[in-house]
């Protein structure tokens, strides 16, 4: 017997996320432990007359590419997966890790060049098919969040609403809350965050904001958008870790001046900031300003995709924008950083205070 | 710790079955119980500069398709799968079913449907590609066998030459002697197999015999043929159980006259014998003949992929010639049924005795 909460997982990323429509080709990537996952939208996607083109993955294939790959790989042309991703209608990315340390060990240059060979199929996608990623619940990921499976996935399903019997029909709810937010943030020219330790000002004037919600990240709640690249003035502390490739970045504290990084250090994992932030240009800029608006994750799991959405937080990227944002930065990397603001902080519009301890007075 | 044996798999697979080049593209179809080969394969592939490309799929995923598929699916061009085909220089697929009755009630009518949408990709893969198909030990197989899965496993890999030295070497070696048994063969026309219950006369002259030896299946051993249509005459009984989709038929027992079968019966399963019977008109002629020379497979196990190999046992096939043979039967099926001639048998070569009791005499 599999958790029923899995089938309305399964309704939820192939009806709601996706729109799957008769005749359509769903592609399926879907890492091992999330097989019941698999299974029910194998089922699914048969089920409303479409395609599915499933790829199961095991949970240590990144590591055996990064361990054993040559220059034959490294340099080849992904073109079954270009083609895929060009066939298809709609992908749905099921990650499940079963160790979350396992890359730790990498080499960061390897992982770069099977990162960039794939980069124009990741593109090809995101510009071409319905698409959404989710994180399904393993022990690894229960671990890192201090929960037992079971507790992690009651957590999940919760951040999913897949507790409530109609889960479409509360993230419409949040899609329209957000909307009205998106209404006066879109009116703003300058942002400020204040907190302890943090005193930051950018400018998102003319840019666009991005209602997430949950078509493309599972869970999601979020808005966000691309803040202008020379505008970020000031000091900004972030006291959500953060993981990259399995390694542990926390304490964050960076300084903008003219929108470049002049200051950075870390409380854990300075060497790996440093060395990110030497990547390229673009990697000392901001390319997000976001806010994460889901009351459901209350707390950081040492998931991105969990720790952004986390209601009463902002996040601030460095490197890459989202074109659709009207962001222009440019970079290999794009790192989310997370800083919680209910324990005290503002974030204010032109001079006026939106939201006080991670509520929002709109 | 995986079993050694595995890493010695993958490279039989690879170097001596596919014969991998640096820069090919090699594609991977693995059933996930057979995830530790799908690993040793992915490396090995990386570690010969070719590209893997990797389709793990669940052990239920053919019974969801037969419960789910609509005619959205069942009537779409295999445009995925087909492009993977042609794109691959390789194909290696490795079954390892955790249930061998799983489609035991699955309606045959979608069954056929789901493999005749399949059969274009799979008749361009034969055709374009080095391609292997294996059976990875797994419970369910050994169950069947009636061994524990150690036995089990001892015994598939022993079948596979895996526990030589150098399992290449041995099916090199295999393939010599074959070739010699081959150049016996084709010089023949009429092939009498006689036993206990079996009667049997065919005309072969001018066919092609195949030297099976472990290219494409692993484990093979055996040499084969396409009969002449026409030419089958008298009596035989297959005293090697068959299964078909879960099914078990057993103890078969076919007439010939002038090459159509005009009587059968079997102690189990006769229903479905002459449901396969009743197919199409090319499924009560016969598609091959082929004589098994694995003499470490040595009792049946239920799967015809090794039953059809076990040393001293001949074949016959219901249904489609294979085309390098120069048979010409078309049919929607092909059925291998075995006869043993271990405890008591002969097949004769134009009136020459060549193989008594299971042993050569040539």
């Amino acid at each position: 017997m599999t958790d029923p909460r899995i089938d309305a997982y399964a309704s939820l990323l192939l009806d709601y996320c996706c729109e799957v429509r008769p005749g359509e080709t769903v592609a399926l990537h879907v890492a091992t432990p999330a097989t019941a996952l698999a299974r029910a939208l194998v089922r699914g996607t048969l089920e409303r007359d479409a395609i599915p083109a499933l790829r199961l993955v095991y949970p240590e294939y990144a590591q055996d590419l990064v361990e054993c790959a040559g220059e034959g790989f490294l340099t080849s042309d992904p073109a079954l997966e270009r083609f895929e991703v060009e066939r298809a209608d709609a992908w749905i990315g099921v990650s499940a890790p079963t160790n979350r340390r396992a890359l730790q060990a990498a080499d960061p240059a390897v992982l770069g060049r099977i990162e960039a060979r794939s980069r124009p199929v990741r593109e090809a996608r995101v510009e071409t098919t319905k698409w959404v990623g989710t994180l399904f619940p393993t022990d690894a990921g229960a671990q890192d969040a201090g929960m037992s499976l079971d507790a992690f996935t009651d957590f999940t399903f919760a951040a999913m609403h897949l507790n409530d019997p109609d889960p479409a029909a509360a993230w419409r709810a949040l899609g329209a809350r957000q909307e009205r937010w998106i209404e006066r943030f879109s009116r703003a020219d300058v942002v400020r965050i204040e907190s302890d330790g943090t005193d930051l000002t950018l400018r998102v004037g003319g840019r666009t904001w991005v209602n997430s919600d949950g078509k493309r990240n599972m869970p999601s709640g979020e808005i966000f958008t691309g803040p202008h690249e020379g505008s970020a003035e000031g000091v900004v502390t972030f006291d959500v870790p953060s993981f990259v490739a399995g390694r542990e970045v926390r304490g964050v504290r960076l300084r903008f001046e003219g929108g470049e990084v002049t200051e950075a250090s870390a409380e854990v994992g300075e060497d790996l900031l440093l060395e990110r932030l030497r990547q390229d240009d673009g990697a000392r800029r901001l390319g997000e300003l976001g806010i994460g608006t889901n009351t459901e994750i209350d707390r950081p799991t040492g998931s991105t995709l969990f720790d952004e959405k986390i209601g009463g937080t902002v996040h601030l990227a460095l490197g890459r924008s989202y074109p659709q944002t009207g962001g222009v930065n440019e970079s290999a990397i794009h790192w989310d950083l997370v800083r919680d603001l209910r324990q005290g902080g503002t974030i204010s519009l032109d001079g006026e205070v939106v939201q006080q301890d991670g509520v929002f007075r709109l």
